[in-house]
């Protein structure tokens, strides 16, 4: 089963505790279809400025990656620049520059339109519906949202989560998305919004899953080394929804035992995104190395026998 | 085996996102105590004012603690003052009255100074090393510890820590103590220190285990309601020590795998503690509690199987 995922493919830079880059390859497209092509043909709708690198785009084509639906329009290509503190626990925004970008308008090629599974990233809500209106039948459709369309575009984007299967946020876009206080009860606030399932990412501590009545927790790799955690929301996700399409595929049946193991598979490969800059890290994960640090994230699970 | 718990017996006022209360039992020696209680006997050092409340005591005395090591000294007993914001990430503490604990110096009864396992609650490091000066002895030694004694009294603190198995810290103290800024980066910087075990509390993250070159991760119990996080730290030290002298009774060995097995009845009997004011939930907790929570917890976590 193929994977279609629209978003953005940008420049970055990116200071951290590990250094800083500049001019370097972003966007949640680009993210996003690095990791779901681990596991499944992935096609790209996207627009770059007439600044881009064809060399650029080719890190994300040699993995496999359909970026026939990647735009080019005259200008310069969205630009974003991010600090983030030593402990990696907030970043501050130091300018977003959308140029090409603010006039993106999604369309998909018709041989994307067929694709099964669909993941909207964190774009306009408008946008995301007109993706929404070219695609036919796909079988699962996610998408992901920020604070900034949760405060601004309210009634587009519950549009939006009225038509999709799973959402993806941060807990603290959960708790702004509901006005709830409690994590349980943001899920379920947003599950009664539209989707059946919720991923709500939390960084370095994992990510919570609900689905029906359940919930799976699934902590983070612990990392000895983070560089940059630019992408890694993008990153699970790719890896999550990759790993579906790659499932569906074989025949599995989209279930909450299949979501948990999607979980896993997101977890997997975001670990490595932020192991380095831009998609450096992610660039050089295969599934040999996911399979080796699943079996390192399964040691430092917690057991599950009565301790008494 | 007998578990010895050194700390405080205060009166807190609290404001949460659930309401507020007054002059209610708390104290890091009480939360303790009420959760090792549930595992193994447990002998308490701490001192209270001529205002505290016997019926107060006998919430703890009831639970089979031993109290007789509790002091009465003229005076007002410690009162500290704390106001959460609504989603618990931060608390901002409204005043802290020393008052008796101030001249707090505790005198292990002699029946107490062949306890087998021993934790010293977060108080002054001299305090702590008088203590282990006075144990004779004992199996397995905590502690747990704050940055206000990381930041003032760094060489005490260095002392303690050269003569306990295992440290208790949040994360914020852990990188506050060591300079680092990556988790598993502060854990070996600690036990480099002495203790040949580290316990990272998370709060709703769960909690970090490290242990000679493994790590293990507890998540925490996905609750629909919180209504007071003071006092879960203790309770989780509490669950874990009690349940190792539980153990070590039966004839466990004191390795890895049993330190894993302390932090999921951490885990377990912490999430009762912030379910209620006070010691108000973790009062209600039994083990057929904990083991049906177990199962809930079991059910949340992340399935083992490779995903592909």
């Amino acid at each position: 089963m193929k994977v279609l995922v629209v978003g953005s493919v940008a420049y970055d830079d990116v200071e951290t505790f590990a250094g800083s880059v500049r001019r370097v390859l972003g966007g949640s497209a680009t993210f996003f279809s690095m990791a779901s092509s681990l596991f499944a043909p992935t096609q790209i709708v996207a627009v770059v400025g007439d600044d881009f690198d064809a060399s650029d785009l080719d890190r994300i084509t040699v993995r496999g990656v359909d970026t026939g639906g990647v735009a080019r329009a005259p200008g310069a290509t969205f630009r974003w620049g991010g600090r983030y503190d030593p402990q990696f626990r907030s970043r501050e925004t130091l300018f977003t520059e959308l140029n090409v970008f603010a006039q993106f308008d999604p369309q998909l090629p018709v041989a994307y339109r067929e694709s099964a599974v669909v993941f909207l990233a964190n774009i306009h809500p408008t946008l995301q519906l007109s993706v929404l209106d070219q695609a036919r039948r796909p079988k699962i459709v996610a998408c992901d949202t920020m604070n900034f369309w949760i405060h601004g575009e309210p009634a587009a984007l519950k549009a939006v989560l009225r038509r999709v299967d799973i959402l993806f946020v941060n807990d603290e876009e959960a708790l702004a998305l509901t006005g709830e206080a409690n994590m349980l009860h943001a899920a379920r606030c947003i599950r009664a919004m539209g989707p059946a399932t919720v991923v709500i990412k939390r960084g370095e501590h994992g990510a919570w899953l609900f689905h029906g009545d359940h919930i799976t927790v699934v902590p983070a790799v612990p990392l000895a080394t983070v560089v940059d955690p630019t992408g890694a929301g993008d990153t699970f996700a790719g890896g999550f929804m990759g790993f579906i399409a790659h499932a569906l595929e074989r025949g599995s049946i989209l279930d909450g035992a299949l979501y948990a193991q999607a979980m896993v598979a997101g977890t997997l490969t975001a670990s490595f995104a932020v192991e380095g800059f831009s998609i450096d890290a992610i660039e050089a994960a295969n599934i040999d190395r996911l399979t080796e640090r699943h079996a390192r994230l399964c040691a430092a699970m917690a057991p599950r026998d009565l301790p008494w």
